[in-house]
């Protein structure tokens, strides 16, 4: 497993209710994947998500995203975490 | 206090002793500027660094990269943190 941190470059129509049900679909299928999504922040005026998911694969994490609710990131990168 | 998402798109010569350096001469001078950087995740490969911090205002997280180390952020974003 890897840490990832993704970005949503302009994410139509964000609300906070809209991405925490977006959140909420990730969770509920993102074990057949062996995907942990861990955390998010979002930014209403600007359409703009961040997500940091522990995956096997950057294509693991798309997947959770594509089957769940279409939205893919527009960005994905290996990261480590500092704190 | 607000909580904002910062990216550095390409910090040259990055590795996780110079980050982790540079985030604490952060620590060390940010209560003069009413901010606490909470965590980063960063890639060696490509440079890029995002740092979640809690601050009155941009310019005081930009304030206090710029005193302690000198790299200031390409972009920051307000967000809401999901989780």
């Amino acid at each position: 497993m890897s840490l990832y941190m993704d970005h949503h470059r302009k994410v139509d129509g964000l609300t906070a209710d809209a991405v925490a049900q977006a959140h909420a679909a990730d969770e509920k299928i993102q074990g057949e994947f062996g995907v942990k999504y861990l955390n998010y922040w979002f930014d209403e005026a600007s359409g703009q998500v961040w997500c940091l998911v522990d995956a096997p694969s950057i294509e693991a994490a798309h997947d959770v995203h594509r089957k769940a609710h279409g939205l893919v990131a527009d960005d994905i990168t290996p990261v480590q975490q500092g704190v």
